[in-house]
C-alpha cells in the first residue's frame, strides 16, 4: 500500500536534474543550507526535528522501474538521465544540527554537499520532514512551558493533515515535551506511552451514565479515568464517578486514577470536582482536561487556579493551528569549481530574504558560569574559535557590539553522511526529548516567554560578514 | 516501510472496544454519523473529500499478528478481545456523501451502521481521512473562486505536514479546482498533471542569468518558463528572457510558455513585465505567479488588474493556514436493541453541540427553473419527501417559515458498504473535480462569496425536530 518515497519530489527538482544532465552539470559539487527565516507565533526560539525521517529516506532513496517509466512518459527528459536515476544513489555529504536542539532563524539547520543533481533531488523530502516536525516539536513546547509542569498528552490524531502528520506529529510532541498521544502507532513505534480511555458514545451505549462508569472500572479498575461531561459534570458526571469508585475500586482496594473534563468552563468546573473528589475521600483521583487547548488557553486556566493534573491537547497541538507552516528553505550557497569553493548568494529587494553565501557552520557560545547560551555565531566552514574573546556584533548594525569572554563554544553541526556513508546513529525518541530539555535549560527565561520574547543573539562572524557585503556590492553593480 | 493503517486508531477506541467486547456488548448494532460543525475560515459552504481513501482503509482493515502482539503487551486487553481483533473484518454498512459534493454544517457525510466495536475502531482513521482532504477541497475552492478562471496549480509540498499531507492534499486540490500539482507523485497516482520548471538555485548554477535561461530554453524549448526575479526582474529577469527567446526559440519557430514571477510586488511587476513582453513580440507569453499567495492576495491582485495568467499556490494551501482545523466530529446517533432503533442524543450546555438523534438522511431541494440548490433537510431514514411542496423551518426559531415548491429533492447519501460488502465505485479524480465545479455551479453566489456568505438553509425535517425536542425534555428532567 505504501509508495516510495522517491517520487514525493516536486517536479521541477526533475526538470532541472535533466537540465544539469544534458548540459554536463551533474558532477559540479554544490552545498545547500535548510534553513528557516521567523520563528512561528512570533515566538523565541524553535526546536529542530525531523533528521531522523531524512536519514531514513536518503538510505533508501531510489528510484524503482515505475518511477522511471513515470518520468519517460512525460516526454521531457532524456534516456541518458533516465539511466542515470535508475543507478541512483546517494554520494554526498550531509552536516545537521541533532533533533531536539533549540535553533534560530538563518542558521543551517542541514547543510547538503553533493552534486548538483543529488542535492537538487532532495530537496522536496528534506524541506517537507524538517518543517512538518519542527513545526510541531516548536509549537509542543511551547504548549509544554505554559503547562507549567503538569504533564501535556497529544491528542490530535483525528484533526492531522492525514496519516503522517498523525504519527511524525506525535513523535515531534514527544520530542517537544508531551509525555504520550493518543495515537496507538506512535505509541508502537516510537516507544512511548499510549493515552486513552473512552469517548463519549461509550457513556451513550450504556442505558445510563453509572452504569456505563460501573462498565468501565469493572474492565479497567487499575487505571480508571472516567470522562463526566456527556450530560451534567456536576449534577451527573462526579456522583456517578463517585459512587462508582465506592462500589466498585473501593471494595478492590484500588484507587482511582483520573476524571477527563472535554467541555464547559474548565476552570470552574475543574475547582469544584476538585473540591467533590476531595469531600469524598478521593484527593489522588487526578483531573485530566480537554478540549481545544492551546498555550494562551493553558495559561488561562493555571492564571485562574484551575485543578488540572494532565492536559490533553489536540487540534490546535497537531496542526500547530496558530501557525501552521514553518517555513525552512532550501538554498544554494556555494558551488565548487575544480576544487574551489565558489560561494553564491541570492538577492532580494528584502534584506530579511538574501542568504548568506558560502559553505557555514554555527556556533553557539555557552557561558561557563550559568551554562546559560550567550549567542550564536554562523562562521565559514573553516572558521576557528578563539577561546579566550570573541567579539558578536549585529549584521544590520555593526556599530553595536558585544565582547564575550569565559565561555565555551560549540558547533552545532554534526556529520551525518560523509561522501554518501552514514555516519550517524540517531538516539532514540526518549532521549532526544531528554536533549531537547536539556537544550531549553541553557537558554534564559526572557527567550523561552510566550509573548514578546528577547531576541536571541545570532550574528555573522567578521569573515562571514564581510564576504556576504562584497558579494551584494558585486551583485548590485552588477 | 509503510506501516499498516490499523494502528493509526487513537488508544481509547481500544480500550472502549475491549470494555464492549467485556460486556457482551460486540454485537450490539451502532449508527455513528460523521458532520462538521463550523465552515472554515466563516465560509459559506464546504466541499468534503476523502471517501476513496476511507474506503480503501476500510477494505484492507485487519489486524496482524505484530498489532496483536503490540496491544497484548499493553496488559488491559482480554484474550477472548485479542482473538476478535485477529479475525477482524468491516461487516456493517456505510452510506456518504460522495466526494466533492458541497456540504454544510452538521449534515452527516457518512454514517456508520455496525457492531459497536466496529463502528468504534473506525473512528480515527474516517475523521483524520475525511478532515484532512475536506480541509484542503475547501480551502483550495476558495482560491479557485477567487482566482476567477485564471488556473491554480498547488505546490505545496515542502510545507505539507509529512508526506500524506502532500500527497492527498494535492489529490483534495485537483477536486477543489487546482489544475495540477507540483508533487510528482500525487500526478502520478492520480493521473493529473504535474507542474515545475526551475528554482533560483538553476540561475544560481550557472555564471549568468542569461546562461541559465539559455540552458533552460535549450533543454525544454518547447515548455519553457523562466523564473524572472533571481536578481532584478524589471532589469534583468524580462529582457534576459526575452534575450533567449530570441536567441534559442525564434529560430526554432517555438513560441515561449511563460515566465514566472516569486517576490515583489506582484501587481506591479506583472503589468510591466506584460507590457515588456509585449512590446517585444511575445503577447502570448504567459506570466505565472507564486509567493505565499492566498485566496484574499489573489482577490487583491486581480483588483490592481495584475497581468497574471496562472497562479501557483503553495503553503497556505496545503497547510489552510488560515483555519487549519475542519472540525469533524464521530457522534453515536442510534443503537439497536432486538432489531429495534433506539437514537441516542449527545447533550451539551452549548446549543450547537447537542448532536441531531437517530439515523439520518439528507436531502438537497433544487429548483426545477434555475436548478439551483434552495436548501437542505435532515430527516429521518425513513420519511419521504412530498413532491409537490416542504415547508422548511429555522430549528432554534421554528417560527420562521417557508415553502418549497417547484423543486426536485435528491437525496445526497450513497450506500458504500452493505454489509461489509463495498457497493459503491469512486470515481476517477477528474470526474469528481468535474461534479465539484457541477455542484458549485448549483449554488448562489450568496452563498460562495467569500466574506460574510448568506447561511444556506440546513433545517431540520418536523419529524426529526419533534424527536431532538422530545429527547432533550427528557435528558434534563433525568
Amino acid at each position: 500500500m505504501k509508495d516510495s518515497l522517491s517520487l514525493v519530489t516536486d517536479f521541477y527538482e526533475f526538470t532541472m536534474s535533466n537540465g544539469y544532465f544534458n548540459k554536463s552539470m551533474q558532477s559540479t559539487i554544490a552545498y545547500f543550507d535548510v534553513f528557516f527565516r521567523k520563528i512561528p507565533d512570533n515566538g523565541g526560539y524553535a526546536i529542530v526535528a525531523g533528521l531522523e525521517q531524512v536519514i531514513d529516506y536518503i538510505t533508501h532513496l531510489q528510484f524503482s522501474k515505475e518511477d522511471i517509466s513515470y518520468l519517460r512518459e512525460q516526454n521531457q527528459f532524456s534516456e541518458e538521465f533516465l539511466q542515470y536515476l535508475e543507478n541512483f544513489h546517494f554520494t554526498g555529504s550531509i552536516w545537521a544540527i541533532p533533533e531536539g536542539t533549540v535553533v534560530f532563524p538563518n542558521e543551517p539547520l542541514l547543510t547538503v554537499k553533493a552534486p548538483i543533481i543529488e542535492a537538487q533531488l532532495l530537496e522536496t523530502m528534506l524541506l517537507l520532514t524538517l518543517n512538518h516536525q519542527s513545526l510541531i516539536a516548536t509549537k509542543t513546547s511551547r504548549i509544554v512551558k505554559a503547562a507549567k509542569g503538569i504533564p501535556v498528552m497529544e491528542f490530535g490524531a483525528r484533526r492531522a493533515h492525514g496519516v503522517d502528520a498523525a504519527v511524525y506529529g506525535a513523535r515531534a510532541s514527544i520530542i517537544g515535551g508531551a509525555v504520550g498521544t493518543s495515537c496507538s502507532l506512535s505509541a508502537k513505534k516510537f516507544h512511548v506511552s499510549a493515552s486513552g480511555t473512552m469517548a463519549h458514545s461509550w457513556i451513550q451505549s450504556f442505558p445510563s451514565e453509572y452504569e456505563a462508569f460501573k462498565a468501565y472500572a469493572e474492565t479497567y479498575p487499575n487505571s480508571c479515568t472516567l470522562l463526566i461531561d456527556t450530560y451534567d459534570v456536576l449534577q451527573s458526571g462526579v456522583p456517578n464517578a463517585i459512587r462508582v469508585f465506592h462500589d466498585v475500586l473501593d471494595p478492590l482496594g484500588i484507587r482511582p486514577k483520573a476524571v477527563r473534563l472535554d467541555s464547559g468552563d474548565l476552570a470552574y468546573l475543574s475547582k469544584k470536582v476538585r473540591e467533590m473528589l476531595d469531600e469524598n475521600g478521593y484527593p489522588d483521583c487526578g483531573i485530566c482536561a480537554t478540549n481545544s487547548l492551546d498555550e494562551f488557553l493553558i495559561t488561562s486556566l493555571l492564571e485562574q487556579g484551575a485543578k488540572i493534573d494532565s492536559f490533553g491537547v489536540g487540534e490546535n497541538l497537531i496542526t500547530a493551528k496558530s501557525n501552521p507552516v514553518f517555513g525552512g528553505v532550501y538554498k544554494l550557497s556555494a558551488l565548487e569549481k575544480d576544487g574551489k569553493l565558489i560561494p553564491k548568494i541570492k538577492i532580494s529587494e528584502t534584506m530579511a530574504k538574501i542568504t548568506n553565501p558560502s559553505f557555514k557552520k554555527v556556533y553557539r557560545f555557552y557561558d561557563n558560569d550559568t551554562h546559560k547560551a550567550l549567542a550564536d555565531v554562523i562562521t565559514l566552514y573553516d572558521e576557528q574559535i578563539p577561546k579566550d574573546h570573541y567579539v558578536i556584533f549585529d549584521e544590520q548594525n555593526p556599530w553595536k557590539k558585544k565582547t564575550l569572554s569565559n565561555y565555551t563554544a560549540v558547533c552545532l553541526q554534526k556529520p551525518i553522511f560523509e561522501n554518501g556513508k552514514l555516519v550517524y546513529t540517531s538516539p532514540d525518541l526518549k532521549q532526544i526529548a531528554t536533549y531537547c530539555k536539556e537544550q531549553l535549560t541553557s537558554m534564559w527565561e526572557e527567550v523561552k516567554r510566550l509573548e514578546n520574547p528577547h531576541l536571541y543573539y545570532v550574528d555573522l562572524s567578521e569573515k562571514l560578514w564581510h564576504l556576504k557585503k562584497e558579494m551584494l556590492a558585486k551583485a548590485v553593480t552588477n
